[in-house]
């Protein structure tokens, strides 16, 4: 498959150069997710090398017993047919289907109008490579709503639905299907500076989180800072942040703290309402708070975060553990980028989607999320006992 | 908790009396459903104690690796507040509570309006011993079905909702619910016995698993025969489970091959429609098939199996690999009674449910079941790479 996309990759970038061109009044963040260009479909193709080269988990002994005279093999199995849902983002068509092959799944994919020229440059390059079996590879090609509403209730042939987009795509389908449903890829994303950080890593750790690649759902979205470290830290932090082109959404302490900063460049600044808390950025815009305490810095999480990538800057172990425990999390990072919340940076070769759910998987999901399992008994003709 | 059960057994067995007294023209399938009496609660008080003993999984090491110059650890944590809907057992009422609590969930208890005085009695033994923590274990106790369907709705509160019941609950759930679903629970196993299997503990392994405990999910309701033993094998096994009181639903072939014991008894015989294949029986009936091959046998299981518990008998290597690889069922038995799907069976001291779904967990699920996952990753200020 890999070979395959390699050889055509032509194809697919002028697809992909025809998708882009349609789209260029959707702003910046929109072609930042559809653009294979430079050289990002020869990152997706030596991923898809790296995902062949990892070990197969089908077939795997995941626990093994003899209780009750009975032999209990739990086996990896394929999870059977997935169906996929997502947005402007060519490079998931690329992902999923890869790691859904070498799981042994079938899988349906229904990306957006928008990337249809790039997908299905994608998906005939695969389908080629497929051979006999180009069906397990699947791509849904009208663009009417209405084939999304339906797949969601294929429920006695789909086995697993992930939507990967927007807050609306997932609250539809998880009002619509009858069939499970990987909610997750919304990051609200927070870290939290203890008065204990180190001061200029910490800094770097927060334009690293924000800026390197403000349009993905693992960016920094609202940066908590202890109060007593905030006259001293808060200046620096914002001043290596501009130098970004990031621009910020302050709460009332922050407002008042930085109006140095906020009269040289007014229109970088302005005062936070209730719903800034709420929102995944997606660009290069940060909220600030400070907080008087750990405590604000939890609770403040514990209401807003989506669950999907939090941390925490500090040097003290004990508050470290209070952090860490408090906050549930599918990602939690100590001294670290959220950016690492990513299949390929988890070391999983690459991902289907991140959960921020509690069930069946949390965080980045690779090739054991795309596994169910089952069990295999043996015994010697027998029986339950009353 | 098992304690105060055991302090107000009494209580809780009138209280039983009371909705079995209430539900005497439902039948003794569902009677025995509803009954804690003979034994049971104190069956019940000691799988309780069985599973206070397990080690306690939250807090657990799942996975742990250094890579990326991040250590990465991946850590068991409680799911969060389980929402339960269910028919009338109230060792669910026991099991689920005491399996919550032990993995440090919230459990909304919503059992069936026959049970609601057990019920009642049982949740305030539990809340009576809980001391500060009652609403840990609640139970919902208002008969309105209209209850349901806004639980079903509450994503923002319920992490996951368990039905235990029939086919029509569970639909119910997965078109209603925006909270992820583990459907399950529907059993219509099969075993087919292979040409090579041993005669005498083949029948023993069959009578068990039909006539144990008919009226639960892991019950068999279709016995597949290969047609070369057909002829020796059916009516031996035929005789030894009428003398069980079963019935049969028989295919053309063993209706022809089974004419001597039809006309000594033609009122426990009838011919199978094609609707028989595809119930759950639930009483002493038994579907019986003659298949000419193994291939048959696999063909009918994979079309009318609910993929909850299926198995093979023979003494042939080849042909129980090949069952095994072909079957996709939760629990596939070699040589033994499907009767084993059951959380205690397994070793796992109880369960909440048997997941027939391929997302989450698989089979019997006991206390691993009832957790979910957080990635703690540690950096030292680490930043992602372009």
């Amino acid at each position: 498959m890999a070979e395959a996309l390699s050889l055509h990759s032509k194809q697919v970038l002028a697809a992909n150069q025809k998708d882009i061109q349609k789209s260029t009044e959707k702003g910046s963040a929109f072609i930042d997710r559809l653009s294979l260009q430079q050289g990002r479909l020869q990152n997706c193709i030596e991923d898809m090398r790296a995902i062949a080269s990892l070990p197969d988990p089908v077939g795997e002994v995941i626990e093994e017993k003899t209780y009750n005279e009975l032999h209990f093999c739990k086996k990896r199995v394929p999870i059977g047919v997935l169906g996929v849902i997502y947005e402007a983002r060519p490079n998931v068509t690329i992902d999923i289907a890869t790691l859904a092959f070498k799981t042994g799944n079938s899988v349906i994919l229904r990306g957006s109008s928008e990337t249809l020229e790039t997908n299905q440059a994608i998906v005939n390059a695969f389908q080629e490579a497929l051979c006999d079996f180009p069906c397990a590879i699947q791509l849904i090609t009208t663009p009417d709503r209405a084939a999304v509403t339906q797949l969601l209730k294929m429920d006695a042939y789909i086995d697993m639905i992930i939507p990967r987009g927007g807050y609306a795509l997932h609250q539809f389908c998880k009002e619509h299907s009858t069939i499970p449903v990987i909610t997750g890829g919304i990051g609200i994303c927070h870290l939290f500076v203890e008065a204990s950080a180190k001061f200029i890593p910490s800094v770097e750790v927060i334009v690293n989180a924000k800026t390197q690649r403000p349009s993905v759902c693992n960016a920094l979205d609202t940066l908590l800072v202890e109060e007593s470290i905030a006259k001293t830290f808060l200046p620096a932090a914002v001043k290596a942040l501009q130098e970004k082109g990031v621009t910020f959404v302050l709460d009332e302490k922050a407002w008042n703290l930085l109006d140095t900063e906020r009269e040289k460049n007014p229109n970088h600044f302005r005062k936070a309402q209730e719903a800034d808390w709420k929102t995944e950025w997606l660009s290069l815009t940060l909220g600030i708070k400070i907080v008087e305490s750990i405590e604000y810095a939890i609770q403040h999480i514990q209401k807003y975060s989506s669950k999907h990538s939090d941390g925490i800057l500090s040097e003290d172990k004990k508050q470290i553990e209070r952090f860490v425990s408090a906050i549930d999390t599918a990602c939690l990072y100590i001294n670290a980028s959220t950016r690492f919340t990513d299949g390929g940076q988890f070391g999983f070769g690459a991902e289907v989607a991140i959960s921020t759910q509690k069930l069946h998987a949390r965080g980045p999901m690779g090739l054991k999320e795309l596994t169910s399992y089952k069990w295999i008994v043996q015994g010697n003709y027998t029986v339950r006992g009353s």
